[in-house]
């Protein structure tokens, strides 16, 4: 992590990140204040100094914030974008920021997060990825869990990984499938559990060969994603999801995919004899 | 059509694009022979000059080419391209032939296509492509059918087109769909139908916008593909599942995308009030 020793506030989504990142930071014996948003945060954040903020109550966020002479921010864990309006009742400082916050919103999902930092940022906050604080949310070049890939398994990871990386700069998703040096499954709304879903019914239909786990699913961040607050992840389901798609394994961008509950996705790997490698992306 | 009066065969698939492609070439006065692969090819091709071959007899397939002085080929229509190997009934010519056909096989199925033209053009015939006789199976730059898109449509229809483009290039697949200037379904193994029903379904769970019809289908050729045997088409079937997927459109690529049973897809966009058009692309 960043040796530094500023206050940090973790404002978390739900999840089991926002407590990753918090250990890691108290681990560092960094000061550390966890604000969980009502609704999504875990309770295990009440294990750290923190405070419950409901939606909408910028206000208090602030006061709390400035309390604890806080500037540097994460932003983690699930969040859903759009709350439902109707449950909010919005403070005064959400209010006065009300013009701000609908220009964000009416921007569609993909600028959402680029106008909540900028929102912070123009507040005078600086916005620190969970990544830079619990470093082992990503994967350094190399094996990151089960078995060694082989050679064949390896060529269909670079050419999932180069798709995949294609279609992030169409900015329609960041996973694709290869099977056979051949891509067979490309990611965008439905996102990558769906995707590896087909792989598996394609694959129950006859349309795929399915003699024996082959192919490979790899992930990468879009160009335009900011690292900071929107990150690629993979997870248990993840890894379920390629076992259950009959694939050999799993390739993800160096330092820029996000493994959530990463002891138990090493431990489904090796279970299920697959392998999970980080590959360095040569970015265009 | 090519202006010509050489004798013409038309290899016949499945479907009714053959018998569409045997009127033409009548049409045109040129002397005509199509040869209906058993269990494949639609009776309708008893109405022409005509034989039946069952997969595997190549002997037989060119004894009857002789016979008609026939070297001009289409090769049109739907075909299983791994024919249950169970069921052939090798004849000498095809058994004379088999390293070679063995070799085209196991290419697999890209290459499956390649290796039958070269095996026809080793033997001293030319391929002639489809549309090349029944010139109205592709479509001129324009409107194709529908009402006229809107300036939102059109932004979509080149997004969306851009992005099959990108995915053709990989190999991977020839259509995809935008929305909001947002890409939101690539094509790979699964196909357009069933890419189709996937954003049918994302749109009845809530994860598209769906106030109206909204989003463009397009579909182009891969840059790698042989038009005169591998089209990438449209038909009737496309046009339900865009109706059935909400959206506004079609888009496909001028002279590159074959229209199955252009009336019916004419009058079917026609009553849904949806459009399809005709754009150039850019070859890269």
């Amino acid at each position: 992590m960043i040796a530094t020793d500023r206050p940090l506030a973790i404002i978390a989504g739900g999840g089991s990140v926002p407590t990753r990142v918090a250990t890691a930071a108290m681990e560092a014996g960094r000061p550390l204040f966890v604000v969980g948003i009502e609704g999504e945060a875990d309770p295990g954040i009440e294990g750290f100094p923190h405070a419950w903020v409901g939606w909408g109550s910028i206000g208090r966020l602030e006061r709390l914030l400035a309390a604890h002479g806080t500037k540097d921010l994460v932003l983690v864990g699930n969040i859903r974008l759009r709350p439902d309006f109707k449950r909010l009742k919005p403070d005064f400082g959400t209010i006065k920021a009300l013009p701000e916050i609908a220009s964000i919103l009416i921007g569609g999902d993909n600028s959402v997060l680029t106008g909540v930092i900028r929102f912070m940022e123009t507040r005078g906050y600086t916005i620190v990825g969970a990544h830079e604080i619990a470093t082992d949310l990503v994967a350094e070049l190399g094996p990151v869990a089960g078995r060694s890939p082989r050679e064949a398994e390896m060529e269909d990871a670079r050419i999932a990984l180069e798709a995949a990386r294609t279609i992030g700069e169409l900015d329609a998703g960041q996973a694709a499938v290869s099977s056979g040096k051949h891509v067979i499954a490309l990611e965008a709304a439905e996102g990558t559990d769906a995707m590896l879903e087909r792989v598996a019914s394609l694959k129950q239909q006859g349309r795929l060969r399915r003699d024996g786990p082959v192919g490979v699913l790899a992930k990468c961040a879009k160009p335009q994603q900011d690292l900071r607050v929107d990150m690629p992840t993979i997870g248990p389901r993840t890894v379920e999801g390629v076992v259950k798609a009959g694939l050999a394994g799993i390739a993800i961008e160096a330092r820029h995919v996000m493994i959530v509950d990463r002891d138990e996705v090493v431990k489904l790997a090796r279970d299920a004899g697959i392998f999970i490698v980080a590959l360095d992306l040569a970015r265009r």
